[in-house]
């Protein structure tokens, strides 16, 4: 569905399908848009097209640096608000699409808590039209897993070498699924999941990961430790261990990170919850890459969208 | 008061007043606008200017399309939500445009439940500051009128030829009065307004419209279908048949088409209600042009931007 | 704290510690951004810059000034709309700077409930970024004072022969405390506060000012009229003479104005009260230079913000 004759990417849905080749295409031209010094350029890439920042859930993070990749490639952006809109009036998420389309945004971003969404709207553009799902449910957030890997294999280039632990609440985690999709294409050495049983989906191991209880357990031998943020207010619901007892279950601290290699590498989808999954030390430490996804995801973001423009327009 | 001595338009306060060369030069401007594929051109129109767009009622579609008209010309944009503004604190109407024109925004764009504000506003600012009526109470919504002209005008060119029917809740459309205004002066054939008496206004004829309280009577020779949003809102006021009974009686079916002339064509301002005012399937048709009334706001509103400031630099 | 090692200002945090030079410097760059006819030239100072606009308090006019002295300098805007961000959710100011930061965000202007929030913040953000403060608690709001008193120059260079009264609630006001920094750094002859006991800091006098608690004893021979809005929630809680009794008291009305200097020059940092704190006639009258004062306010922040920015590239 993302892909036009040529097999190549016309929509990001999700990473499931997507080839070694499609994944280096976009990490690629996205280190194409860092200046020497580290700064992202101003470019024309997108001047004269419209990108309508389309976003159902709440999102300072994810809409921001779309939004400010969308400004570096000089396109016009459209925020829509959803809540006060005409949607939340009755109006249907495919008249929104359409009307939206009517009025010629290029590109739609688009973030909504239903799994499929951003498929769906694939379904009601005109050909010629971007779609970049930027987080559909408990499904895929591609333009995460990719900035991910963006982040890391500009420290570790070799994925064939890597064990990667991802830990957290795996059941409901679009960038869980997307990570792990994305290391798997990559060619990495070994998955690993790292959760309480109540937050693992069922018969994850046919994702291809090795799963782990134990935190300590899960950590030894790992280069590479993927964070996920912790939805407190699942923590009432007693789907999760409540308050520090998930932190001394979970958390990782310092103590916890001596499990794993020297050098292991910590990311995170941000915002952290400093004490809750992570212990504030190790989010500032040098191994810790958070700020730098944040960059990167503008780069990786200005990839996706002038990329599959330009393959929208062949 | 929206002339200059010239009688030239300085702003766009109402549709009454204008004459077929000044409707002639917006709809003719507008069409330099598109491409010949349709797309809309960026240009440097309003290069260094700001467009206030000044919204006291919540819109999506009105909002939007201004603001990616004044993008397309290449202006600078301050949305002010007005309920979150100082306004809501206290301030008044006129101290607030005060301001904005402090803040040398050069066209206000402005959307206010009371009839006359944008009358009102135009006596707080300076010569060379263009005011546009996106909107005020039941009195007057200009450029809907002119972009359902110039939707109407690609495929039924002469107006002498055209009987058209206004479908819907007439006595609190602003669109309604400025429609029936542009057809007059565009020289129509015949206007009709069908509609149950509650939701008519008193001596609607006076506006020079035949009355129809039937609507497959109304329907019948009709080339033009205009129909109107249905404010759900009044159905429980009592000024309406409640639910399926508005539907039965004035909602827009494929059965009640077929009364129209075969190539009847169907505007609508939107957002649609589907199953209350109109029937899923016709918003959908060929003949449907609903999408193109989005596409051609935006040219529209360029045109009526570009033309107006031009005129207040003389 | 705002100065590099050559003693020029990297960032503006407050009037206290400037120099005579340091203002003038801002205010002679501010008059180059205004043609002969008065109005604000579009510049290329910022392109390929973003700004953050990075608001924890409510504000229409400063806000959107800032907003559109950014555009005139062609820098990208990121307005953060607080309330609503992940910072409502928990997280510091620390962690939201950071990750603006990492998004790249080379100008911060900040409003904070909280004294010293801007302070705090250089602390947190790499060196080259240029953080502004827009008003801190009760603490400073430099830009505004700076408006101030290029307003005043316009009319009144001669600093050294002014008799000004700043009128209000001088307790909280950080406009009271940036203005009497700016007034004596530029040499102003005589300056005083004019207020009920309840609305003064202890130990005004060390700011080096005259108390006065009459209003027309404190407004004879005074050649400047500095009104402060008042926040009229204050009022219910017992520290204001509630209603017309403040306003009789220390209202400015066209009575009690002819006790000043027949020319006497009246500023206000808006938005007014009418008929609360200052008679509606003589906010209108042409000795009020209230609306100048938002037009010189976006010069100013232009001056501000390339000035910074070109000192923080050093």
């Amino acid at each position: 569905m993302q892909f036009n004759k040529q097999k190549r990417l016309k929509h990001l849905l999700t990473i499931d399908g997507l080839t070694k080749e499609h994944i280096l295409e976009i990490l690629n031209r996205a280190e194409g848009f860092f200046t020497p010094q580290g700064e992202i350029v101003q470019t024309d890439h997108l001047h004269g097209k419209t990108v309508a920042n389309l976003f159902f859930e709440p999102s300072t993070r994810t809409r921001s640096t779309f939004e400010l990749a969308a400004k570096k490639l000089s396109a016009s952006v459209l925020n829509l608000d959803i809540s006060h809109s005409s949607t939340s009036k009755g109006e249907s998420l495919r008249d929104t699409v359409r009307n939206l389309q009517a009025m010629q945004c290029h590109i739609f971003v688009i973030r909504h808590s239903a799994s499929g969404a951003a498929h769906f709207v694939t379904q009601q553009v005109k050909p010629g039209t971007v779609i970049i799902n930027a987080g559909d449910g408990c499904h895929a957030h591609p333009t995460q897993a990719l900035l991910d890997m963006f982040t890391l294999r500009k420290h570790r280039s070799e994925f064939h070498k890597l064990t990667i632990a991802i830990v957290g609440d795996i059941l409901h985690s679009r960038v869980a699924r997307s990570q792990i999709h994305a290391l798997h294409i990559l060619g990495a050495h070994e998955i690993r999941v790292i959760a309480p049983k109540t937050l693992l989906p069922k018969c994850v191991e046919q994702l291809g990961v090795n799963v782990f209880h134990d935190l300590k357990k899960g950590l030894q031998g790992v280069d590479v430790i993927m964070m996920l943020r912790l939805q407190t207010e699942r923590m009432q619901s007693g789907l999760l261990p409540q308050g520090d007892a998930y932190y001394r279950l979970y958390g990782l601290t310092c103590d916890m990170l001596s499990n794993a290699n020297p050098d292991a590498l910590i990311i995170h989808p941000g915002p952290i919850n400093r004490g809750i999954e992570i212990q504030s030390e190790i989010a500032d430490s040098p191994n810790a890459l958070i700020l730098d996804q944040v960059t990167n995801g503008i780069a990786v973001r200005m990839s996706v969208m002038s990329l599959l423009m330009e393959n929208a327009q062949k």
